[in-house]
């Protein structure tokens, strides 16, 4: 096969003694380097690959982006380099990118791995790597290694650079898994508060033959669901934890962006749907929540609940409630494979719930500190009673691929979590259709 | 040399089948895999060093641990396996350290690789990686790795931890560096407003046959500068960027820690150090400012400087400038070798001087945004003078390897970093005495 093909990736015209020495233990590892140039102030004139070849890519001369300020200059660098190293992986000639930089390099070489896909080995080095690389790493599997060392090749640099290089062609070498049966994956959303429901379900799923991929709902886990949905990844979805879109319209810290829940949706895959956590904003510390939140403390619902000291939540109110529905209704009504979304109208979670329960995730004492119970159905909670009926407003009721389950049952209740493997199994087998579970006797007319 | 001996860490009573695939995965790229359990819970019986030898090296039972808080447990569980691990790295049984977990499993993981020497290979597999790693990074060479997902094995996780696996082993048969002639080591603290003097300072080191190892002064780089020093790897210090002194002491964001400015003096290593950005006080956004600050940028040099729209910086006042001067003459009296404080009278930094000079670091128009003009000598910062009446009181002016010298030139007037670099030259040589450059022109008395 060759030896492996290693991108070594930096702004050469400040990092090049470093880049140059990267490149040479990349080669003594027993690795191809291909020094890939993105300078920003001029072009050395000894990579592999020029800035000129680069920002050809993106349209330009290296003149003209030389002439730009540093930002603008590197959103065009990054540009032309991510068409470029997608050329060239598409021919077989990318096993691996590691990349040295600073704050600029960085950003510009991590912006060129997220977009290669996922197993493509990536390390970037950079002492930004000790702080939040959140920006950097975004969703993929990158290594972020801290050298130590803002610039300056020494005896501290280069046995970190060794190793980084070391690493990167251990990587692109990692032998091929022999004798791992691959079986359909099924993509499932977990937090804190609705870990009972999707451990149980997804152990139902995997009895049945699947293999699951169980994100965390903090932001980046749904962002990376979605991308994985896009890239072919994902037979099903469980989609259970669905707050981050709570967080995304209503101010809080775990959003993860405007696209969560389309993926599935748009590309016609089966998804089971539950508003799990939909009942909590999440925030950091306590004196981060916004003031307007503070000062609604006393309203239905709207309780502050300190989590632990880097975690605040505050209820989600009842006209929230009902435009998260509105929100959902949308979403659900473009979805063009089989979507059932089910409502446990006794609580979205361990913080929502009337009464202590152990096994539902709430010790007490006193109900769920975000729990108001409906007027009418004190059983059931007032906020979700508020979802269904933006749900009935919205949702389109003509789609036979479409249908609003209510339960009546508690998000971490065993059986809502049964309930819903088995309609994803149903779907996956082909034998779900809409209104086949209406007689059970926990499922209440929509 | 056999096959590279590698720990396999994490906790297995919730992360068992991934830990046990990732040691698989290790093997198959040719390392010898060591399980080594972190268990909080339960112990599983599998590992090839149990939790209860792990915490054996703390004093404690197994039990003992169980009965505990997770928090206290992990505490335990962490110092018992530091022990461990090093007395195996002692006996030559540790060629690197992989670990998987959750934010718990990461804290533990990577306690123990912060106590393993640079150059250790060490990869942290953690959903953690894609947001602040600061904690669990500190000042190490730890490569933090995205796995994507919270927990499960399938086809996107098999593929990383091979990936990982395949990085570990790599690292640790990165082949060794011949021909690299090391040479002695100088430490430097650089920050954007001292970059031209520190450049220019350290290339004079190394014409003349040192390497030099230049940090970024914002906390942690300070951290691993005092770590590499006391680790053996410095000869002599340039320190010309003590800003995170201020910071520590003035609450702002980029402090290093109550101990900065004392490895060199207590190991008696030759130094030579400025005030190097010691006129501001650094913090996040504006709006991450104190109130109490944002009150007093009337006051003499209290300056607001918005540099970036993440980074806010406040002039340092004329009374926290002599708090800093004691502070710095309490650590200075109490350092071993050749030790020289300069002080360049006409400014501190790119922020700090009389009249823009683009060669300085600062275009102007008008003064630095922090600058405050002496009044008996406005050639001078008043700043300046401040903090050199604290040193003049607090000073031990019996010891002979001790010096204040004022310069007055600006900190980014290439004489200044000659003078440091010259200095650091001759106390390398054993040729520097204390007072022998006072008859230099822009010497000024003590």
């Amino acid at each position: 096969m060759g030896n492996k093909q290693i991108l070594v990736a930096g702004i050469l015209d400040t990092k090049g003694e470093e880049i140059k020495f990267l490149a040479d233990r990349v080669r003594a590892a027993g690795g191809n380097a291909v020094i890939l140039e993105l300078s920003v102030g001029h072009e050395v004139g000894w990579a592999d690959i020029s800035l000129s070849e680069v920002v050809s890519r993106a349209g330009k001369k290296k003149e003209e982006i030389f002439a730009l300020d540093r930002n603008s200059a590197s959103d065009l660098i990054a540009a032309g380099a991510i068409k470029l190293v997608d050329e060239l992986r598409t021919a077989g000639k990318v096993d691996g990118v590691i990349a040295y930089g600073g704050s600029m390099g960085a950003s510009i070489a991590t912006r060129i791995m997220q977009s290669l896909p996922i197993g493509v080995p990536k390390i970037m080095l950079t002492t930004m790597a000790s702080g939040d690389v959140g920006p950097y790493v975004g969703t993929r599997d990158i290594c972020m290694m801290y050298p130590i060392a803002e610039a300056g090749l020494n005896k501290v640099t280069r046995e970190i650079l060794n190793n980084a290089a070391g690493a990167v062609v251990g990587m692109a070498s990692a032998p091929a898994m022999e004798g791992v049966a691959e079986k359909p994956l099924i993509g499932c959303m977990m937090f804190g508060v609705t870990t009972p429901c999707v451990l149980r379900a997804s152990s139902i799923m995997e009895k049945a033959g699947y293999d699951v991929m169980i994100n965390h709902a903090v932001g980046s886990g749904g962002r990376s669901m979605e991308e994985l949905i896009r890239d072919g990844y994902i037979t099903g979805m469980l989609d259970i934890t669905t707050h981050e879109i709570a967080d995304e319209m209503l101010g809080g810290v775990l959003g993860a962006g405007p696209d969560r829940m389309t993926a599935a949706g748009e590309l016609g895959i089966p998804q089971v749907i539950a508003p799990g956590g939909l009942d909590l904003i999440n925030f950091g510390p306590k004196n981060t929540v916004p003031e307007r939140l503070l000062k609604e403390t006393d309203q239905p619902g709207r309780n502050l609940y300190e989590h632990n000291p880097t975690v605040t939540c505050i209820g989600v109110s009842m006209e929230e409630g009902y435009m998260i529905g509105e929100h959902m209704a949308e979403k659900l009504n473009a979805a063009r494979g089989p979507s059932v979304l089910c409502v446990p109208m006794q609580g979205w979670g361990a913080c929502d719930l009337a009464e202590p329960d152990i096994e539902l995730g709430w010790a007490g004492p006193g109900s769920g500190p975000v729990w108001t119970a409906d007027v009418d159905n004190p059983k059931w909670s007032r906020r979700s009673v508020q979802y269904v009926k933006a749900l009935q407003a919205k949702i389109d009721p003509n789609k036979d691929n479409l249908e609003v389950i209510l339960v009546d049952k508690h998000m971490n209740d065993p059986v809502f979590a049964d309930f819903m493997a088995e309609l994803l199994l149903e779907m996956l087998n082909g034998t779900w259709t809409k209104g086949n579970k209406s007689d059970l006797p926990y499922v209440i007319p929509f």
